[in-house]
Parts: C-alpha cells; structure tokens; sequence
C-alpha cells in the first residue's frame, strides 16, 4: 500500500520518531510515526534490531547505524509498504520506547531557576551564585517514569503547614506540573571518560517531552539540603514518541548569551539550542507555551557536565532540561511560577486553578519549527490526576 | 569433597552471602562464599536460577524461595560437594554481584549529618529542620557503582577557593570517602503502593559495605539548592558479598531513641537497628570503627519512606545509610569529619592525611555481632585513588 501523508506534516517524512507500540493482544513492537499512521520497524525494513520491544539496541547501536536507517525508512515509506506493518494511530497502545538507565533533571532555564529562586528562597539572590556557572542537576527515580497517558495519584507525604513548625502527612496539597524536554542518549560512555561539549552529538539520540510532576509542598519541606526526593519520584511522564536529533538539524539555534563565559569544558563552538515551542494545557485549554530556545544551558553542555567526572552514560539514560519558562507572561511552564506560588491563581475554564485538583488532565505538547519553515511534531505527554490513595496505616490527615 | 569451615568462621553456615565471580576465562556465576571458598550455587545446588551472572533473577523471587535456598545450600554445603562448584576465594574475579535498578543515598546518621551541618553551613543550625521528621535522602547515579578492587580515578570539576567569588576547573582536591551500609532490595513494589514500614523485611534481600566516595569541594560549590551531584557520581564501590537479612536476624537492636516521635507512617514494631562494626582502612590502618547501630533511621523507615509518595521499587534497587558515624571520637565515617574539615589532619603512617592522596588505597570492612556471640563478615569494600586524568579541552587549571 502507498501512505499518503503531506510533505508539511509534523510527522512527515522529515520527522519520522521511534515508539513502542502494542496491537491489541500482541506483544510491545518498535514503530516510526508517519503522519497518523504507526509503521512497525521490524516488518517495514525486515530487520531482527527493532523485534524486541524498545528502542535500546537500536539506540545502542549508534550515530552511523542511526543514520543508516532513517534513509532507509524514508526510502521504505516512499514506496510500497507491507500493509501488516501498518497501524492507525488510535488502534494502537503506546508504550515507554525505551528502558530508561539513569535519569537526571537539570535546573537550565534560567527564567524558571530565577522565578523559583524568588519563591522558594525569597530572603536570598533568586539565583544561587553557581547557577551561570555550571548547569545545577540532580538525579531522579528512573522507576517512576511512566508514558503518556498513565494516571497520576495525588502523592501523600510530609509537609510543613505555613506557621507550623511540626510536619503534618497526607496529600499533597500543591501538586504541579513541569514542561521540560527530556534527552535521550543513545550510546553511552565508559566510566572515567568525559563526553567533551561539542561529541554530545555522538551520543545522543533524540528528544522527549517530558512533565517532572512535582508536590511543591513536600519538595519545600524535604529539599534542603539534599535535594528533590519524594516531592518529584512518584512519576514523571515522557511523550510516546522519540524525536531524532537528526531531525531537529533544522530546528538548532544559539542558545541565549552566556554571561560569565563558562569554563572551558562547558565551551561550544556549534549551536546547540533547539527552536522548540511548548505549550501546557489543562483540561483542554492552554495556559503556557514556554519557549524551548530561551533556556540558558544546552544538551550538549548538560551532557559534558555530567560526564566531566568521569561519570559514565549508558544507552537509555535520559536527562531532563528542568522546567523550560521565558521570559513573558504565558511562558511558564509550571502552576507555580504562573500562579506565584498560588497567590495569583489562573483561570481556567470558569474556575481558578492555584495548583492541580482531582481529575484534572495535564497535556504537553511540542513543535520544532525548521529554518525551512516545516515543524516537527512531538506528539504529547498527557496525564490525569487521580485523588490521593489512603494507606494502611493510621492516625494520618486526610 | 568435605569443606571444613569452623563454626565460628565470619563465613561459616550462619552467614552464606550471595556473589558473583569469575574463574579464570570463564562466564560470571552466581555463588555463596563459605570460610574461604567460593561454591558455584548453580552446580552446587543443580538450579538454573543460579546461572546467569549476577543476583537479580535469585532476588526477585522473594522472601519464601530465599529461606528454601537458604536452607538447601546449609544442607549441601554440609555433605558431599562436587569439587568443581569449588573454588578458592583467592583464585577467583569477584564482580558486581547485582544489577542495580534505582540508587538511593540516604542521610541517616544523626552524628554525621550533625558534623556536617556544622561544616557545611557554620552559620546555621547543625541539623536542618526536617531531619528529626524523616530519613533525608537523594537519587544518585546506578551506573557509577562499582565493585570492590575498581580503582578510583580522582575526579575534576569545579570548585570554589576560599575567599573567590569565581570557580576554577581541576582534579578535586578534598577527596573523601564514606563509610556506608547498602541495603538490596529483592522483590520491588509497584507503582502507586508504599511498602508498609513493618513488611520491609519481605523485601529487603540483603546488606553490603559501600563507599561512597565524595569530592568535597565539588560537592560544596554545586549542592545548593538541588543537591550532590557531581560531587558523588564519579563512582561509589560494594562490597562483592551480600549479606542476607536472613543471617542478620541475630544482629538486630533497637534503634536509638527516636525524639520526636516518627509519624505513623515511619513507626516500627520490629527492632530495626543492626549491631555492624564498620571500619576504615586506609594503607592497612585503620582510622576509624563507626558503629552502624548509633544510625537514628533504619532501613525499613528509610523504605518505607522513600515509597509512601508511591514510588515503585524494582529488584536491584540500592539504598545506602548514608555515612555512618558514632558520637565517639575515632567513629567518624568520613575524613571530613574524621579532620574536622581538613583543619586538623589525622596520622597516617609517619604522614598527616586531610583528605585522600594519589595511590591511598581505602577499605572499608564490617562484622556483624549476632546475640549468641558468633560473627558474621561482609568482606571489603575496596578501591585506590588514582590520579586525576587531564581533559582534551585546553585551559583548565592543573
């Protein structure tokens, strides 16, 4: 059969992401997105790589492999193709693409850094003197991603009422949202061996959406001095589709200026922005579109600080840019900054909104727009919020 | 054969740990060290659980097939053993006895994180004010966990020099250890149900020494606000045998006092606290004999908290203590502590030592004492400092 879909479609031919699919009562297969249809890798190229059911030993494989078979699944897909390979999108599951090995968030937008600097720091400098020197990250829970689509329970856990100076436990009561990118690598790097700036593009795959649920209220409470924990592991969602970096050649941008200049590890010769726009929406409405090309600290300066210890990288890790906010109103891409820390609440649909309630459905979206002017799409990463669970033990706050 | 082992052998049939090794060009196998000998589990006990090369498979199977392994390999280890299931301990390669899922550090020494608050923060109060509510943790990086032998390259980054307000690049120079107990979990939880403070034990498999090696002076100039990242992720090292929860049922104490009273959630029935001496050895002497069981927060509070937002937990997860200090001198697990921030430096073989030097060889070793007074070993957690490598990029300080 011929697939017809146009030449500006955000999942043309210029696109072409990799995903997990499962068909009703079979086993999880690797696919490519074309237009609305879900195209198994496997059956498209006969090739044994994309039979197991996520993207790891393909991404294992590396640069050359990779562009390999993104001419060779054009060249397929402009042809005649097997129709047993071919599925509609809304016939089918979506399913985690990949085995996720370690999993860091970085803090690299500086308009978010600085606007929950104020919030959660409001007697110190909104950002902390390492901020423009070296991007902040911290590892996550690799567990607890999930795909787009899974429900999120409202996490129960400690937190401190304003005022008080005794924690109470239960649900969390300020529940957020954060639009984030999340990038994906695709061959790791041996322990002892940095992954110097401008090679960041031998290791990386390809582009996520990416929503780092966060309970601010336990966040605030555990944070100092280790870090996130419980306010961010209960789940995080990644969209179903991994858009390649060697789809986003077109979309790559400077970042903005870097003032002081970062060492010179952290120094890159090549545009490593991405002109990609997101946009959160909740229960069908729009309430951000954060400016991906606004962030201060790129992938590539991200990747080559992790590894600068010699930390090694496996195939499957993936590290997050942090919530991505501009410099606007409307730019934000967590409740909390769109808010100011609840004070301000949105509208939303006839109601307000301080922070996320029962029910609520949270959808990211994204667009790279091409210096040609095509766009990529990224599909999304959607999530409802489900009421807290009680637990079996007792004498909780519900 | 007979294997004759002493009854009162640190590794006699009250201990049995579980580890992986190598005989000289051969594959990993799982096997049990009994006094000097390492036994093939697989051919010992004639069970395909035991043929691939790491615990995980054995682990997920939970608690009721530990006991009934546990008691077969009692039961063969008592009577006729094939000779080639044997092997002597000093013959073998020994590895990285699991895979591990998701690493968790925690902060769980209330002597320790007193020390360091007073280090880290001067102007503030020793402990911050969560600490007494719940066991503070953090992820870290699973792919930088290394076995024991695994030299340890000394790391770069960047640090802050006293009195300058800019950061300059280079191999650390405030290299610490930590002294540390991990915690395996074997069969996880999923998504969305905390595992109940009194059933950690149905998931708990075993115990192992860890190092967590730590660059103090990257850690202090990139751990606010989000916390250690680079500082820690360089690598940390097991020790290759882990001990099961089983052999430790005699070693259990109460915990210290717990002021405030935990919230329901973190309270125990069960006597959670583990009688283990630790020590740490550097250039074979040993500088310090921390008490595991002054730790204020035990391993099941530390489970049960880290999954009551709904975390799931997987076979392979790590969670470590955190170092572990007395409120003794001489019972500090980590030199910073141990020197007092580097300002009063501790004798070492003729030499002062702050922090580690290039060619220190660190080992940590543990004993636990069972309430019938027989001993149970945990080997060694071993690794020496190597020096720094220079980056390709140019510039940097060296």
């Amino acid at each position: 059969m011929r697939l017809d879909v146009s030449a500006d479609d955000p999942f043309g031919l210029h696109n072409l992401p990799y995903g997990v699919y499962r068909a009703a009562g079979a086993d999880p297969r690797v696919a490519t997105r074309f237009g609305e249809h879900v195209v198994d890798l496997a059956l498209l190229l006969g090739d044994d790589t994309f039979a197991p059911g996520s993207l790891n030993a393909f991404m294992a494989q590396g640069p050359a492999r990779w562009a390999s078979v993104r001419a060779q699944v054009v060249d397929a897909l402009t042809g005649d193709v097997d129709p047993s390979a071919v599925h509609a999108l809304d016939e089918v599951t979506l399913e985690l693409p990949f085995e996720v090995a370690d999993y860091v968030d970085f803090y690299a937008s500086e308009h978010h850094a600085t606007n929950l600097g104020r919030l959660f720091r409001p007697d110190g400098d909104a950002l902390t003197p390492n901020w423009k020197h070296l991007p902040i990250g911290y590892h996550g829970r690799s567990a607890s991603i999930v795909v787009s689509g899974t429900d999120v329970v409202r996490p129960c856990g400690q937190r401190l009422p304003p005022g008080e100076a005794v924690p109470v436990f239960g649900p969390s009561v300020r529940l957020d949202l954060e639009c984030e990118l999340g990038f994906v690598v695709g061959i790791g790097s041996p322990l002892g061996e940095p992954i110097p700036v401008d090679r960041a593009g031998e290791h990386l795959f390809g582009v996520v959406l990416f929503n780092d649920w966060s309970a601010r209220d336990i966040q605030a409470w555990e944070y100092v001095p280790l870090g996130p924990f419980l306010g961010k592991s209960f789940a995080s969602t990644v969209s179903p589709w991994v858009v390649p970096m060697a789809a986003l050649e077109g979309a790559r941008v400077p970042v903005p200026a870097q003032d002081p200049e970062p060492l010179p590890y952290l120094a890159m010769e090549q545009p490593w922005g991405l002109d990609i726009t997101l946009e959160v929406v909740i229960n069908g409405e729009v309430v951000s579109r954060p400016p991906y090309a606004a962030t201060y600290w790129s992938p590539a300066q991200m990747l080559a600080h992790l590894t600068v210890n010699g930390a090694p990288t496996r195939t499957g890790d993936l590290f997050a840019s942090g919530t991505v906010s501009g410099p606007e109103p409307g730019q934000q891409g967590s409740l909390i900054e769109l808010t100011r820390g609840g004070a301000e609440p949105i509208a939303l649909g006839g109601e307000k909104r301080g922070f996320l309630e029962d029910g609520d459905e949270v959808v990211l979206r994204g667009e790279a727009r091409l210096a040609d002017g095509r766009r990529i799409g990224f599909g999304e990463a959607a999530g409802r919020v489900l009421p807290a669970r009680s637990l079996p033990a007792h004498g909780e706050e519900h």
